[in-house]
This record gives C-alpha cells, sequence and structure tokens, in this order.
C-alpha cells in the first residue's frame, strides 16, 4: 500500500535516470530503494531531496559517516517513521555499526525520550547557566 | 511556572543529598541544574533517573561521551522538549562541540525530518533489503 | 491486526445503521471505510466522531474542500497516523488534487517539518511582531 | 504572546456569556481559564469545544475523575502541549491527586515514552496474541 | 521485519533465561511477547528494561493497576508506537478493562489530542493560577 | 534564552547580507525576523534554508500562497514548534487569513489530531480501496 503510484519504469526519464545514477555512484551499490523511487512520480522533488542528502550525509564533514547515521535513526524513532527507521538502520551497520553501538544508541535514544517526558511533565524553569545566547 | 513546587532546601533528605553529591563529583562542577532540584520532590524518582542518566551517559562505552549527546540532543529536538534541547546542548558544547559541529548536527536533524515526513506522506513499502531480521 | 473486534454486522444496530447511511448520503457512496467500521463497537463514539467529521470536514464553510483535506493529511503525516494518511489522501485526490499539488503538498510538509527541527534546535525567542495579542 | 486576540469584554456576546456561565456553574468556581478566554474570539468553536470537554470529563462515566485527568496528562505530556500540561495538572490535583500519585504518573508516562522509542527503534513484528480483531 | 535479527534460542543465556523467567513468574504466564525476545539481542538492556517496567508496572503502588495501563496506552497512542498500542491494550484487557472503558480511554485521548492541538495553535498565555512553583 | 548566541552584526558577513536582502526584497519589508538571524551563526546553513522556503513558499506553484501557509501552521502545531506556529500565523494573516479561516483551521487540525488519536489507538487496518500503488 502507497500513496502514490510507483512509476513502473521510472529511469525513462532522463531527470531520474540521472538521480539514480547519482545514488548509484556516491553509494557504490546497484540498489536504489523504494524512496527514491517512489518520489521519481515528480522529478523535481527528487533531484532536490537526493541533493540535500547528499550533501548532508554522503560529504566529508565536521562528524564521521556512522555518527551522521546514529543521529538520523534517533530522530527517525522519535518521528515514528517506520521506513526511515528500517533504511538508516541498514545504512549505519553499512558503516560499520556494531551490535552493541547500536544497543547503546537505542538505550540513549530511549533514556532521552524518558528525560523529555519527564521534564515536559514538570515543565521545569531553565537553568540562566544554559543560555548561548547571553553576553559573555 | 512549573507543575511542581521545588523543595526550598532538598539536600535536607539525605536520600536527596547523596544524589546531588553524585552528581557533583561525577560532572566535576557544584551545578546542580533545575531537573534534579525538581525531582527532589520525589527521592526515588531522583535516584533511579540520576542512576540511569549516569550509566547510560557518563560511563565508558561504546560510543564516545560527544556522539552520546549529539543524539541525545536530536531526541529532544524532535520532541520538542525545550528544557532538555538546553540542557544537553550546553553538555554538549561542554565536550567540545565545536560551532561547525553544532550548525552540522542541526542540518542532519532538520533533514532527518524532512524525510520523515516525506516517508511518512507517501507511506512507503519496506524494502525487503532493509529487514535484519531475515534469515542470513 | 487492530486492538477491537470490529462488529460483523454493524448495521444490525440502529444507531450504527443511522450514521452509515448518513456517511454514503453526504460521501454520495455505497463504501464505508474501515475507521467507522472499526467505531461502531460503540455507537456514542461513532455518532460524536462522525457528527464532527461531517461538520468540520464536509459544510460549505470558508476554506475550500480541497484545502481542507490538505490541512488534514499535514496533520496526518506529521502525527504519523498511517490510516488517517491513506484515507485523506484518498479523499483529496477524490476532490480533484493533481499529482503536482500532491508533490507540492509533501514539500511544504516536510520543509515545515524542517524548519520546526531547525527553531526547535536553536530555541529561538520569539519576534515581538508576531504578537496578535499586543495592543494595536 | 499569543496567536489571536483575546476579546477584552468577552461575555458582551451572549453565546460566549453562556458558555462561560457553565464552566463556572459545572466547575463550582469563578475561574474561567486563558483557553476558553482565547476561544473565546470565535463562539463556534468556543461552543463546541466546551461541549465536548463538559461531555467527555465532567459527566459520570466508566471511569473516575482522576483517573480521567490523568490520561489528559499523559497525552498532554506526549504531545508537548505545556498549557494543557498545566492545566490538566492543576485540575488533578483539585480532583485529589496525591503527591505521590503525581510522581508515579510521571514514572509511567517516562517509562512508556522509553519502551515506545524502543519498540518504534527494534520495528518489532506483533505477536499474533495481541490481536483482539482475530475470530474467538 | 525488523531492524535486529531476534535471537533463535534466547533461553540459551543464562542472562536472558532468568529475565524470561522473571517475566512468566511475574505475569503467572507461559507467553513471552516480542519485545523481550527482540531485547535479548543484549541481555543487559533486556535486564535493565525489564527491571523498570516490573518496578514501575507490576508492583502495588499509589495507582491501581488498570489505570496504570491506561495511562501507558495513553502515551503509546501519542506517541504512535503501534507495537505498544497493540500490546498494552491486551495488558488493559487482562487487568479487567471493558469496551466501555475502552471507548472511554479512546474518547479522552483523542479529545486531549485535539484540545492540546488547539492549545498550541492558540499560543495560550499560562494561567497564573496554574503556577504549583508559586509560593503559598 | 537560545541554544546559539545570535550574530551582533550578521550583515558584516557578506553572504548573511546577500540572503538578508534577497529576503527583504521578495518579502518587501525591512523586517528580517530571528530565525534568519540566528542562523546567520553559519551562512552555509542560512543560504540553504532560506533558498529552499523562498522556493517552496515564495515561487507561484500549483498552490495558492495562502493554502501554503495554511499547510504550514498545520505543521508546525502537530509538531509542537511554538516559534513556527507565531510566525506563519503572521504570514498567513498578513496573506489575508481571515478570523473565521484561523478558527476554522484550527478546528480541522484538533478534528485531525483527534482522528489521528483515534485511528492509531484502534490501530485500524488499511482500507485495500485506499491503494494508490495499485494497478488501477
Amino acid at each position: 500500500m502507497a500513496t502514490i503510484k510507483q512509476p513502473s519504469n521510472p529511469e525513462a526519464d532522463p531527470r531520474v535516470k540521472a538521480v539514480f545514477d547519482d545514488i548509484r555512484a556516491t553509494r557504490k551499490t546497484d540498489f536504489v530503494n523504494n524512496l527514491w523511487r517512489s518520489l521519481a512520480f515528480n522529478p523535481a522533488l527528487l533531484e532536490s531531496t537526493w541533493a540535500e542528502v547528499k550533501q548532508v550525509m554522503a560529504t566529508p564533514s565536521h562528524l564521521d559517516p556512522l555518527t551522521k547515521e546514529l543521529i538520523y535513526i534517533a530522530v527517525s524513532i522519535a518521528n515514528s517513521c517506520s521506513y526511515c527507521v528500517h533504511s538508516h538502520t541498514a545504512a549505519a551497520r553499512a558503516k560499520g555499526m556494531t551490535d552493541e553501538q547500536h544497543a547503546e544508541l537505542l538505550a540513549i535514544v530511549s533514556l532521552a525520550a524518558k528525560t523529555n517526558h519527564l521534564a515536559n511533565g514538570l515543565q521545569l524553569p531553565l537553568d540562566a547557566a544554559f543560555d548561548a545566547g547571553a553576553a559573555a
């Protein structure tokens, strides 16, 4: 079940083919997952989404690739995106995540959720010490 | 404003004092932030919450301390916990997070939120390749 | 799988039949979807829910019918309600939503989610100019 | 700060006055809180919202009044509604919630959030035993 | 589909067996549901999660067992955790929840969600009367 | 309070000045709100965020400008982003949203939230009729 009809032959459209080729080259795999196959129903949305994912996630930066995937999984769990949890857990594993790190990720995410709900239940006043906007 | 009345002299209770002492020793600071001061209204809840935070966040493990804070912030943003975003951003900075890493964290978290909503809007079928539960 | 047992012959109950008849008449279709078939387990809950949906969504008002469905989908995506995303995307399409409008809806929803997370990460101070409550 | 301008003399409108009078009579207090004062900007929305709150929360039913408030707080925490957490915690206290029960509510809510995130991270298959929809 | 591979013979590990035995003894049933079978991939995470669930949910306290399950379901619905809604609805039913109470739970949860979104849309100022932190 | 220190003279950086100039020209106002002033701490993040907001929200498209703002507000309410609800409600009003339309938006958003929670509580099976992915 899906809310859009996946194009049956998406690469007949040269804009789609260009994105799929770049996904395969960037990820060094022939596999193009359903997110991209579905977004092919609108080439402009496909292009802009992939460009941003490539820029943020597949370009050398100030955080290492595995850390970036762990952050991505954390947000996806909190937003209850089943597809994203699956796809980014697979990606993290491909980037070297061990079972111990996976268990620890789940422990941190679920602890954060726990204290998020505690703090939202207490409606705590902010400590002045946390204000990064204050003059030094 | 808060939903509980913070005890005015929480360390008069020896159970509270023991937790506050451990917080100060573990974090090597005299500062005990409002989450703990508020939880002091129920020493058992204070003890169990701190024990878990100390175990998960302040014990050497399979992920480095800064990565753990970044994951914590990511969940707190997605769950819209203002207090937690403030306290853990301050903690990440204390553990060495640079402005560039902070900007990158925000870029990843907001991109993940974007694709979470895209995937939830498309109601994508899962790719069989993502199934970690399948027989090898 | 479901958390309640859908009544096998719901229209044997005249209160349920009256609601189903009104759904069919209002929507000009014989199709009564599972939300209503499930709510039939409690006729009072079925009646009050349908009465509100009919009043808000199927009565001429200050917003056009398609705009109302787009807003409904947007909330359903953000709240991660798979059933609701499916049912209201189908409803929007029945009210004339084109593929281009669907792609644009997804682009807006996912951009909003992105900046929601950015703003929650930055914990921005509100601009005084946004205060509708201020004296003119 | 607010997104609407609270009417300065809301009870000049007889529809608003009728709702406020009913709130005061139902709750046996002169205090009408800001949610209702704000909704007064649109009498129809005020009327329908109060009618539902009165019906669900202030009418004798199958759950006792304090249990209903605890459920309301739980949802409000999870949805990060600061106003609602404040107003319903005050309501629960007015209906007899003790400090011990408040601490326990927070412990349950935050534990549920923790296992919600664990289960969403694991993407667990449902146990067939949970299916209430199955034939008996 | 799942993000971890459930151990095929989890009770070969004595730490896992001890937890499963305690689950069976505490719940007086032979049934151990998938959450625990999945967490068996990391015995430490399994032990700490079960210890907390047992302490909070299966120990006599200031709230009765059914009320605790209703609160748990409420949070799980708001956090959109399909597995948790299923497992805790089954648990509530096992503790005596009637169909009328189930319908009422759903009515309260969905009304709370409605006013949560109303209040978040209005961005209401807090009433001073709600401040539990104020001096008496 | 904020998690980053807003640059005191952001337009000293030519990249920031270029974005601010474009915001003022696009919106035909001298007012640059805090989201952009805060993002100025990282010019690349500022540039990419503004470019996307301008493309999606300020370019003629398949949906009219007010409808786009209503969708944006809906998502922001559901994600509990206080800043975004304020800024986009102000934007919607600037684009002609009347008080009646605002009330109706709130009625739709809160009804959607209500049925989202109902459907997530019922864990409804999807109707086959909703499957857009099915062969025609």
